[in-house]
């Protein structure tokens, strides 16, 4: 019996892989707070357990209850642009977090460590950014998520753990968190648009994305386990092809049958253009459904019709005020 | 009035910083747990406030009563070989505490903040390690001093904080803690000598250092505050001549009279030839003392004689024990 540990898998991508394991046989553990994902996208079946990877406690005790061959680490607040304004935050969430799992994987020989990193490790780099290439990411989540891979081959290095390391590229579809206003350009696009809100974009909307459909990220991350040549290796994953934030807006736009109408926003200090390369993922794992932006987001489309707009959550613990962008600002605590 | 928090003030290096900046006519305050320094170590003068740069409430409330200009934070757990053990406590005192102190030096708009990272961010590069070389380190040590260096670029980038990062390389000198036995490989020799114990070495004692005196570390620490040229630069800093640890026996055996007398130890997972250009520094703070090893241990030791050999503590709350050195196993709880 295989037992996986999903962290995160209440949570967009964490749900998918969370599926995909289900449907390989496994038997899954999904370790969520809730902070940004729902009960109800937990696939039926799944075992929930509700808490934090940074309670280093727990963690402990879910190694010792079940026993997980896989643990597929998900779990994280992914909102990049906001890091530098919630760095403790950050750092808590997404580092010691990983560290509680990966101390845990090595004290109970876990067979492989599956971790979603994100292609913000790589700062503004040579274009298309690969997987040869020196990372030096530029803003606390890149960092944090850099921290983790280097932690994770220190840890190989040491005691054998094996693991793979997922670079995802702007990734969208259904179960994506849309009420969150600090990320996820295109789930931000459709709530604005059901709500009979304007689209707001930051800067000129010329920033470039390769935006890339779940099932050509979920799926190799799911199958990875059982394919030897990706353990101990790095992978950009997601589609090839970039477009402007304004032609997004124009896809989406058109989707739900209205008229783009945006209210252009202040530049926020981020990477302007962004694509990998997916060629070492496509030849350990085939090329993938590679599917195109306007079909991605129909699909997408049609679940959030059903699903309806969502109310925008405040963050409620921001740690530096000065130079949020516009729209961000929120009374702290 | 210019007013300095100096973290780790009670450590080896933060005390001489300490007294370098009340030199300089610094108002100085010390933030210090005592986990590794000595309360009579802060130099007379200096304000003391016991507590863990890991707790952001402090934190904040000592930014508020004392407005600070500078902030040198020295404040870490510096046991490299150890760290692969204890990743959590790692990156909870030498990650999150450095955020707790970049965010409130954003939000009180400090003029520097002056950083020790480590050679340790270099892992097994090219030699001589060169500022130019992007790192990529090897143990959970070099990780979290690399991500504090890339979350201080950020800030600087964003908030325009000013920073001046050096990354010594194996220093020693009066004022260490020499009962440490996981770190400062002249400390340990010095005590085993006046314990009448063998000398202990990691492997075959052919790894080599270039081992920096204290004074060629904490001037230019001190001093680069009022160098506007070190602004938001990173330096190596310390002694050029590496020697093997056998040769560094020989010459702490022969200042203290006795004849070597070495227990071999397997062989740690560690960096074996270590050295760093110091040209950067050199044209920015000036040649520096580049003091003889003979002349530099002559110095410790009369002061180790004066203090006396200490005893060893165990470090308590050890996270994974498998593969743990020789000598370093301990009943964990
Ligand atoms: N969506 C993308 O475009 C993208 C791109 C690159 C990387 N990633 C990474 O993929 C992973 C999943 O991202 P996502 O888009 O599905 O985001 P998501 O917010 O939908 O999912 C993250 C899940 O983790 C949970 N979570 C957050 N902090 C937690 C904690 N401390 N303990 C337990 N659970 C916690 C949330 O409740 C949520 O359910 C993240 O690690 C993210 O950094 C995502
Ligand atoms: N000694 C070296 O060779 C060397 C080399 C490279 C870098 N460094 C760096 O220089 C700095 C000083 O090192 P050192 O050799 O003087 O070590 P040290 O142990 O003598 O000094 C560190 C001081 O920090 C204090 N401290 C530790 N954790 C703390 C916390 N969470 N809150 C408050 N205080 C805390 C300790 O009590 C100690 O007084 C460290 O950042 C270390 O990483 C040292």
């Amino acid at each position: 019996m295989i037992t996986s540990l999903i962290t995160g898998g209440a949570g967009f991508i964490g749900s998918h892989v969370a599926k995909h394991c289900m449907d390989m046989g496994h038997k899954v553990v999904v370790l969520d707070d809730l902070s940004g994902g729902f009960e109800d996208h937990i696939p039926e079946g799944a075992i929930f357990e509700k808490g934090s990877v940074a309670d280093a406690a727990l963690v402990q005790q879910l190694f010792s209850k079940y026993q997980f061959t896989y643990v597929y680490h998900l779990a994280a607040y992914a909102a990049e642009g906001l890091s530098h304004f919630i760095r403790n935050f950050n750092y808590t969430n997404n580092l010691i977090g990983s560290v509680n799992l990966i101390n845990e994987s090595v004290k109970h020989k876990i067979k492989c460590f599956v971790f979603t990193s994100s292609i913000a490790v790589y700062g503004k780099g040579q274009l298309p950014m690969t997987e040869e290439m020196t990372p030096i990411p530029e803003d606390p989540y890149g960092v944090s998520k850099y921290a983790v891979e280097l932690d994770l081959k220190a840890a190989h290095e040491m005691f054998g753990l094996n693991y793979v390391v997922f670079r995802p590229h702007n990734v969208y579809g259904e179960n994506q968190n849309i009420g969150d206003k600090y990320r996820n350009v295109i789930g931000i696009f459709m709530n604005q648009i059901m709500q009979g809100k304007q689209l707001t974009i930051f800067g000129d909307g010329t920033q470039t994305r390769a935006f890339s459909y779940i099932d050509d990220v979920a799926i190799p991350i799911a199958k990875c386990v059982d394919v030897e040549a990706s353990y101990n290796e790095t992978f950009n994953i997601g589609a090839d092809k970039p477009y402007t934030v304004n032609e997004l807006a124009e896809v989406v736009c058109a989707e739900f049958g209205v008229t783009p109408n945006i209210n252009y926003l202040s530049a926020r200090n981020e990477v302007l253009h962004a694509y990998s390369s997916h060629a070492k993922a496509h030849k350990v794992f085939g090329a993938g459904l590679n599917l195109s932006l306007k079909d991605g987001i129909a699909k997408m489309a049609s679940w959030a019709r059903r699903v309806g707009a969502r109310q925008s959550q405040e963050f409620g613990n921001i740690e530096i005020t000065e130079k949020l962008p516009d729209g961000w600002q929120v009374i702290t605590k």
